[in-house]
């Protein structure tokens, strides 16, 4: 268990009500767990940053799986890299279109090029890349 | 909370002994939570023979992805049954093989029959179905 | 098949410069496919803008599984929500720290609502959701 | 791509026309391709029977999430095997139940403990583990 400490943070007053009706509607009870989550969302941009640290991504890609031999593509760069893919889900959302979450862990620079070759493939919809952690730096 | 009730059985010694051996090597702590399991088995044996009964099946497959357009295939197979796979899961063996496991509901004839198909496509290696309950009738 | 139309587009020579550079950086090999993804991105906004859309998103969360009876306290917010939770992916990152990616599907009002739970609980120590389409209206 | 072999098999007429009406029931279209999951199915099972061959397992379970804390029991299980444990896929069945697929890789001997500890730990109201392979051996 850590040892809490305490510590005081001036802000202007309105920008104080902006944050706090802005953490009321996320969701948050407490001032500080949203601070907490602050710092700790920077922690990780500076994890990010280094192209050689160990970070975790997850991909979500929207594709239609009728067009291109787009199955067989993604298929096929997931098994290219298949050391770094842990595994993904799919679900499929109609008779023509799939959501797939593909969950990568290496070096920072390995998955972001992982995740932007996913996306750009043609006949992917929409994907996004949620960068995030292994969790060992962050407390 | 249900009321638990106590009530005895009488077994001949060896099958006793020999039953014992196997639930410890099975890492039952208790006898009645052993018996508890094999009577839920038995229910669920139940409502998988009425194929109307609403239940619960995942399907693990291993194939080799790049043979016969396989991915396709099964993706495709997925399309078509899409209202009764809840989601799959995608394990990339290594540069050649592929771990599924897909998660059906439905009627226990349509879930067998999902279940049947994508484990006789050819490319398909080895496949098995387990037949699972929605857990509504298993106290 | 869709029919395809070809329009031109004027823009700044520095600016297409900066774009050419991003777009290959990102992995595409096609102008138009890059400027698609683009207009799909808008629609995908709007989507999301109407609260009553039926949408569907990821929430990728990552948590020390030890601390604050978090596991159950996420398992029962994801029952409570059962209808729009499809299904969730969990990896075990090391001997303390959980990968969760949850796909929720529903009004996007509700699916907000479902991540920021989510993601404001204490224990998490850091969430994102990805907001994506049921790729219906995404041609 | 392997060199296809052509061998004969002698088969009692009635014990074949039975094999036909199963494999016809089990969605085979050929012969051959069935005749070729019983033997994968052998190879399978040998070498599961040797506790140091790397094998895969997926375990299925359905369980009661309010139960005897034991989102927590299990997600400690599979902490302390998260080496072997790949990943874990969930879905809320209602606002009790849960089903959840674990796979798991290693050596045989430790994915049938891990299988046996998760099926067996109270609360868990049906559990099921499928035997298969890398496929690395299963051409």
């Amino acid at each position: 268990m850590p040892t809490l400490e305490r510590f005081g943070v001036s802000m202007d007053q309105e920008l104080l009500g902006r944050f706090d009706a802005l953490i009321d509607k996320r969701g948050y009870t407490s001032r500080s767990e949203a601070i907490r989550d602050l710092v700790r969302q920077e922690f990780i941009k500076d994890e990010w940053a280094d192209p050689d640290t160990e970070v975790i991504g997850t991909v979500t890609i929207v594709y239609g799986h009728h067009e291109h031999e787009l199955a067989n593509v993604l298929a096929e760069l997931q098994h290219q890299c298949h050391a770094s893919i842990i595994c993904s889900t799919h679900v499929h959302l109609d008779a023509h279109n799939c959501l797939e979450v593909i969950i990568v862990r290496g070096r920072s620079s390995k998955v972001k090029s992982i995740a932007n070759t996913l996306v750009s493939t043609r006949g992917v919809k929409h994907g996004e890349l949620v960068c995030t952690s292994t969790g060992k730096r962050l407390l």
